[in-house]
């Protein structure tokens, strides 16, 4: 198997290692943009060659779409394309798929693309709040969850190899529609960075002597803060992407700081613990 | 040196293993009102033995208030009454500390105390989002910063027990008045507690379907919501003592979430990638 990976940053890179080390890749290409991070990408070992984007599409069993969202829109369409205007023989059994934290833009793009079934939407839930080829490390994805959205609209054979793919990477698939999973990640991942670009932003509004903020910050204090160092070109499309959603659970969220805000102006204990208590309720959940 | 610890969860708790495992005390007796916590203390070998209020105070050459901040202002004027009470001879060196995350109402409560100088109000900044005897582990503190307020209002003498006390910690000591600590506390403690709760409270209300909860929560998630497992006993208490410094934080992140919000409703990329690039300098502070 030849597996191509655009865009060799984290998420890219760290696929690149595992499936070439776990056998899953015979040989893996690399597509990247960025001069200083394609050849940072070839010294550290990452990819076998980088490559053209048209050479990497050509020469793959199973393309991966790792760029930020909103170039993944662009770049769905154009492999497609390459597949659907390449010799049948060669290029029919050919798998793209992205890794991308929005779907509902991306499945949208190439609904009724006549090859759209090559093409399988996939979100590996693992990640760190570092970015490019040095950020990249082996063992990032074991034992997180992948989501594979819309598998019906992904001829099986494809949606096959993706579960290997993954299986290779040991993450265990969950199957969900586009909207849906839009809807989920802006509860479970969206709405946690933009809670923590808020909180930095608060914090380095007010404080000024930031010598105080260093020494004082605590374990608590940097677990939440620690989002705020994501990536603008990652995010920014995310978040304008998925922005129904985004919207719809800020707007609980302030109603919930508002609420809090309340208790704690009155100096209402009963209203404050009851509301701890309710957060706490996450225990059930989260480890 | 003979040390009491009023209250053996996880800040009294881990206090008591240390200090006893590093010599710096040779006996550590514990008080704790909570009969259940009291046996599993004394079972789990935190402290050698199990006394009453009067008998800890007595015996011990420095008193640790190891107890949420409603209930440490309550008991310190009892234990400096104590304190004064008892033959000058016997009782002019004990040294009677707090833990606790806000300090002007503990100072306010005791500044015109006849032995006030025998108090040293101290924060030594380290925990985590478990509670109870059960949560004590050695090594709690290490590295971390301990603020020590107020110290011209305290002896010299009893500084410097309390100083040698946070060196058998490997706690770095920081030194601020009560107010300014109160301050920098919310902005770099207090909030993220309460964005923590507030993130809690937004997902479990809207997210019926736990089991994605669960299945979708990635690392991001669960650290940024983490604190949300802490203590109402703990932070009901210190939200409402430190209610104004926490309400003047809570008005800013609301309104940068505000700020993020309406650049999200507006679709407006350039205001977005600014607000996520100018959070990015948290970068500089946080590793």
């Amino acid at each position: 198997m030849k597996v191509g990976i655009i865009g060799l940053g984290l998420i890219g890179g760290s696929m690149a290692i595992d499936l070439k080390r776990r056998g899953f890749a015979d040989e893996v290409l690399g597509v990247e943009a960025e001069p200083v991070n394609a050849s940072a990408a070839e010294k550290i070992g990452l990819v076998d060659r980088v490559v053209s984007l048209d050479e990497c599409v050509a020469e793959c069993d199973v393309t991966v779409l790792a760029v930020p969202v909103g170039a993944a829109v662009k770049m769905l369409p154009q492999v497609l394309d390459m597949y659907a205007a390449g010799p049948a023989a060669e290029f029919a059994d050919k798998v793209v798929i992205d890794v991308c934290s929005t779907k509902e833009h991306l499945t949208r793009a190439v609904k009724y693309h006549p090859v759209r079934r090559q093409y399988v939407a996939t979100h590996p839930m693992a990640g760190t709040e570092y970015s490019g080829p040095w950020a990249a490390m082996p063992g990032l994805f074991d034992g997180h969850a992948c989501i594979i959205c819309d598998s019906e609209e992904s001829s099986p054979k494809a949606v096959q190899t993706v579960e290997k793919l993954y299986d290779a990477l040991n993450m265990r698939t969950i199957y969900m529609n586009s909207s849906n999973h839009d809807v989920h990640t802006a509860y479970v991942s969206h709405i946690s960075h933009v809670t923590s670009f808020a909180l930095a932003l608060t914090v380095l509004d007010k404080e000024r002597d930031e010598k105080h903020i260093f020494d004082l910050a605590s374990g608590g204090f940097s677990s939440t803060v620690r989002l705020a160092k994501s990536s603008p070109d990652m995010w920014t499309p995310i978040l304008t992407q998925n922005r129904d959603n985004v919207l719809h659970v800020m707007d609980t969220y302030i109603e919930k700081m508002n609420a809090f805000r309340q208790a704690i102006a009155d100096a209402d204990e009963e209203a404050i613990r009851t509301l701890i208590e309710d957060a706490n309720r996450i225990r059930r959940i989260i480890r």
